[in-house]
C-alpha cells in the first residue's frame, strides 16, 4: 500500500473515520484494524498493493529488458503486499487476488499465473481465499490483498529525536539486477525486530520507492528530520554511488529507527536467523517546524540532499 | 467475487487449505475465515471485485450509452462487493480500493473518483481504510475490498430437497434501464432474512449474472436441482418475458432457499424495513446424479431450459 491519492486525500483531513475499528486509515504500510467483539490484545492489518504490466513488469515473450515468467510475475505481486505486511511487524493470514487480463493471455496462462498466485501466498503464509478474474482491453492488472494479524502494529509516524536509523538488507540496483521480481520480503525480520527491540523500536516501513523519499515520508509522517549519512548506505554489488542506493526503488528492505544503543545491544549487526544485515545509516533529529519534517541525506563531501527528491514520486 | 479462474482452480482440488483459519475458500460470494485468537461466534467474510471500464461502465464524455459520471462508477465498484456481503447475510466493516488509472483522467478526475469511493463505502458502512492509485495504458481497473463480519454465513452450498426458492426485488432489465449502476445493493435484507429465519434459511446468494445460472451455480454447489417457474419471475417494468427476466445480468437482488413455509410464516411478501418484495420462484427438488445439479426453468407452456444456459458466464 502506497502513498497516492487515496492517502493524500485521506489524512488531509476532509474526511472521517465513521467507524470505531479504524485504528490507522490510510498512508501507513497497511491499515490497522480492531477486530470486532475482541477486546484488546490482537489487531488486524490490511494492505492492497497493483502490478500492472509495463510498469511493474514485462511479460516473458514480450522482448523486452526485464521479462518475467508467469511464476515470477505473481511471486512480484503476492511479495509486494507481503512487505507492507512485513513493514508493521505484522503475520499475514490470509489474501484476495484479483486479475484483468487481456485476450492475449491464454487459458493455460492464466492458470498457470493463478496457480502461482496460490503457491506464493502459501509459501509467504497466507493463502488465497477469493479473488475475480476478468477480460480487459489493455494491460494485465493485478491486485493482492493481505488482511494480516499483529500484537503491536509498528507505524510510519513514531519515529523520536534521538533515534537511531536502520536499514535491512543492502540498496540499489533492483530493477537492474531483477531482484525486484525475486526480493525477499523481510517478513522474518519485521516481526523479529519487533520482538526483539520491543518498545525501542518505534517506527518502521518497507524501502519501496528509494530510502531517500520513503525515509521523507517517515520523517513527515513522525514530524522529525531523518539525517541519513550516504556513505554509511549498504549498497548492493554494482551500485554506483550512494545518490543511486538512496533513489534506487523496489528495494523492499525495512527501514527503521530505534531508541539509541538498542539495535546494538539487543539485535547486533544483523537478525539473527535469516542473517539479513542490519546497518546504522543515520539518526533523526527533531523538526524546528513542519518543513523541516522529512529527510537529508548527507554526502561524503558534507553537501545536504532533499530525501524527497531522492527516489520514485508516485503519482507524478 | 465471482466464479472465475480462482474459483475452478482451487475447487478442482488440486490445492489445499494449509492454514486453519480458513472457513470457506474460494467459490462462495466470499471467503469466510475464523478471526484470529477469538473462540467461536464471530467470523469474517471477504470479497473483492473489479469493474472494468468498457465492459462494467462507460466514461461520461466517452459518448456511448450507458456512460456514467466518477460517482455513479465509484458507486458501482463499491456496490457489487457489498453485495456479496449481503449474500452472506453478513455486515460489512472496512474495504480497501485500488484503481488503475489513464493519463487521461486528470488529477481533479481522479480526486473525484476517489473522493466518490470513500463516500459510498462510508454509506453503506465501510470506510476505505487503504488502497493504491497507478498509472496504466489501459482502461481504468478499479477494485474493491471488503471485509465483514457475520454469525453465521449463509453459502451457496446449503440448499436441501423441499427447499422454497426465493428472489427480493425484480429482475431483469438492469443494464437498458441503467439499475446496473444504481442499484441498491441488498445489505439490510441480506442481515433481515438471516436474522428472522434463522436455521430456517438455508443458502443465498446474489443474481449478478442472471437468475438462471446463478440459480444453476447455487444449485451445482448444494448437489441439488433448483426448478424455477418461469412464469412466477417477478419482472421489473419493461422486460420482456420470463427468459430475459432469467437471463439479465447485474440484478443484485438476493437468490435463497428456505424451509418449506418459513417465509411465508415468518417474513410474509416483503422484507420489513426496506419494503422490498419477496417473491417464491421456485423449489428444491433431489438430484438423482451429478449431471441433475444445477437448474432448471419451466416456461409457461412446461418446456424446460437448463438454468446455466440463461445468464453470462465469466471467462467465457
Amino acid at each position: 500500500m502506497r502513498e497516492g491519492l487515496i492517502h493524500s486525500m485521506l489524512t488531509g483531513g476532509a474526511l472521517s473515520w465513521p467507524n470505531p475499528p479504524v485504528i490507522v486509515g490510510p498512508g501507513d504500510d497497511c491499515a490497522v484494524l480492531a477486530m470486532p467483539e475482541t477486546g484488546h490484545g490482537g489487531m488486524l492489518i490490511a494492505t492492497v498493493d497493483q502490478v500492472i504490466e509495463g510498469r511493474h513488469f514485462v511479460r516473458a515473450g514480450h522482448w523486452r529488458a526485464g521479462e518475467l515468467s508467469w511464476d515470477l510475475i505473481a511471486r512480484k505481486a503476492v511479495a509486494r503486499s507481503i512487505s507492507d505486511i512485513a513493514a508493521m511487524g505484522g503475520r499475514p493470514l490470509w489474501a484476495l487476488a484479483t486479475g484483468a487480463l487481456p485476450s492475449d493471455v491464454s487459458q493455460p496462462d492464466a492458470e498457470a499465473l493463478t496457480i502461482a498466485l496460490h503457491r506464493w501466498g502459501t509459501h509467504w503464509g497466507c493463502p488465497i481465499v477469493g479473488g475475480d478474474i476478468a477480460s480487459t482491453s489493455g494491460p494485465i492488472v493485478l491486485t493482492v490483498t493481505i488482511v494480516g494479524q499483529v500484537g503491536r502494529p509498528i507505524v510510519r509516524s513514531g519515529a523520536r529525536a534521538g533515534d537511531e536509523v536502520f536499514v535491512t538488507g543492502r540498496l540499489g540496483g533492483s530493477l537492474a539486477s531483477g531482484r525486484h521480481a525475486t526480493f525477499e520480503p523481510r517478513i522474518v525480520e519485521g516481526q523479529w525486530l519487533a520482538s526483539r527491540l520491543g518498545p525501542a523500536l518505534h517506527a518502521m516501513m518497507d524501502v519501496s520507492d528509494g530510502v531517500g523519499i520513503d525515509a521523507s515520508r517517515l520523517g513527515v509522517a513522525s514530524g522529525v528530520q531523518i539525517e541519513i549519512d550516504g556513505a554509511s548506505l549498504p549498497l548492493q554489488a554494482g551500485v554506483a554511488d550512494w545518490r543511486a542506493g538512496a533513489s534506487d526503488g523496489e528495494d523492499y528492505e525495512l527501514l527503521f529507527t530505534a531508541a539509541p544503543g538498542t539495535v546494538q545491544q539487543m539485535c547486533g549487526d544483523h537478525c539473527a536467523g535469516t542473517g539479513t544485515g542490519l546497518t546504522r545509516i543515520g539518526r533523526v533529529v527533531s523538526a524546528r517546524d513542519r518543513s523541516e519534517a522529512g529527510c537529508v541525506v548527507l554526502d561524503p563531501a558534507g553537501g545536504r540532499h532533499e530525501g524527497a527528491a531522492l527516489g520514485w514520486e508516485h503519482g507524478r
